[in-house]
């Protein structure tokens, strides 16, 4: 089952650098998702041939500019091609308004569109289904900003197939199997599960990190996740930008993927002062040496 | 004296095949003007190099998304680049709630914005300065819609460099001149105007006509124009498409540049039916053989 993130918009506050402002595509298993939607992010999403027809969740960190300007074109675009189905959009409190004032005076959409307001001040499960869980994280920036984690669920052990013919297994005891469950056999012997079934695939994560000071409170809420992108909107060189702004630098966001002992770190948020891009992995890299450089149109998978 | 057309978004209602939607950017003299403002139409200007901080004023056709999504972004890119100017725009009612809507909550900008309320039931003077003369243009869409005619003023008549010396004229003298004087010399001669000076270049504009039913209406108001664009959503192939949604076919588009007996056509506002584009200039060249293919980034100089 798939588990892939790719990377839509990946500078900061403005384009800049042939560069579009935040947007990403995750797909875990058959669920699609969009984190974040800047200006363009439609665009992007044709560049890249992501199949966003099939999205049915957005999740929106803050209401800045750069992280929404996006989403009137984007659900303009699903009601010109006729989309019937329902869109859930998870933020902060006062997007609704914000994107409704946009839509006038087109009127109604084609499909429903659900706001669900994220309370900032917690971590707060506000989202799951039988293959995925998805929790905010309050962050620290200028205005009300949550991160997301997203989490696979815990599966059923895989059966040896092997073991079915072996032991004549019904589909009763396979099901039961898979639970963890030893089997009897017709004979009364018992086959202990470790026999019977192996361990099923390590649960995969994705922590989307953006628009907040360096802050470690974070660390306990995204310990061990697979895949982190932090805020990198600054290097060393602007260290009191990123404080004044509330953004982080790429030494800060390794320290928190060290901290958290994160699988990968993908740096993102790029300031517009940097044209060049390098500079960020070598200095995440030297805290953290398991760090890629986030870049539009790459796609992670776990 | 600069007169020059730069297309930045040709696409109607939603991207598609690497088209933006509509955006325009007019340099006349040392004015320059943004006509509608697409999602993207930021992006544009940097792909294109046009000096988006130079833009005083932006005209905007109507309210729906495809010429407005992407105000909200060039404002918040303005107010990040700290500019100081003010920024006129002009559109029919129901903008500004639209776009103060957007800018929360990030609160004030930089820069001074004035939106102005263009009347669309009949043809306005909406903006004039030394050089160059703006009207709306009722047009027949779903929603209040204008078009824009942009004139050079009447400029006043060269002076022959050569007859300053031989006649010893003074600056007053020239002045007059200019201004279509004859000329009486210390002497008592009359030196006829016709002498002294030669007729200023002809007078140059610009007709820009998007998201229209076709209407004979507007002939009078564009008759003559240097250059016009005009909505070319469909071919004749979708004929009853471009009837039923209120747009104009390429076919249609050029009859009207014959009746109006401009100087050239521009085709655009493609439907995201047609991934090649080559139809429209044949279609319309076919009426109006002066026709020229409206493609992004091109630019088209007076």
């Amino acid at each position: 089952m798939k588990f892939a993130l790719t990377i839509l918009g990946v500078n900061a506050a403005t384009p800049a650098f042939g560069r579009f402002p935040t947007a990403q595509f995750l797909q875990i298993h058959n669920d699609y998702f969009l984190i974040d939607c800047g200006e363009g992010a439609q665009m992007r999403m044709s560049d890249f041939q992501v199949p966003r027809h099939k999205i049915r969740r957005i999740f929106i960190s803050h209401l800045h500019g750069d992280h929404i300007f996006g989403l009137p074109g984007l659900l303009f675009s699903f009601d010109l091609n006729g989309r019937q189905e329902a869109l859930d959009i998870f933020s902060p409190a006062g997007l609704e308004e914000m994107i409704l004032a946009q839509l006038q005076p087109g009127g109604k959409l084609t499909f429903p569109v659900s706001f669900h307001e994220i309370d900032p001040t917690s971590s707060r499960l506000i989202f799951e289904n039988d293959s995925v869980a998805v929790h905010s994280i309050p962050v620290w920036h200028r205005i009300p900003t949550v991160g997301f984690v997203f989490r696979e669920k815990p599966r059923p052990k895989n059966i040896r197939p092997e073991k079915i013919g072996q032991y004549q297994l019904s589909i009763p005891q396979i099901k039961a199997a898979k639970a963890g469950e030893n089997i009897q056999l017709p004979s009364g012997q018992i086959i202990e599960n470790e026999e019977l079934t192996s361990p099923p695939a390590p649960l995969r994560s994705y922590a989307f990190i953006t628009d907040t000071l360096y802050d470690e409170r974070i660390v306990p809420h995204i310990q061990g996740v697979s895949l982190l992108y932090h805020d990198t909107t600054f290097c060393d060189d602007f260290l009191e930008n990123a404080a004044h702004t509330m953004h982080s630098t790429a030494r800060q966001a390794a320290q928190i993927a060290s901290m958290a002992g994160v699988g990968r770190l993908v740096t993102g948020h790029y300031s517009s002062r940097y044209k060049t891009l390098e500079v960020f992995l070598e200095e995440a890299s030297t805290v953290f040496p398991r760090t890629v450089l986030g870049l539009e149109g790459s796609t992670y998978e776990l």
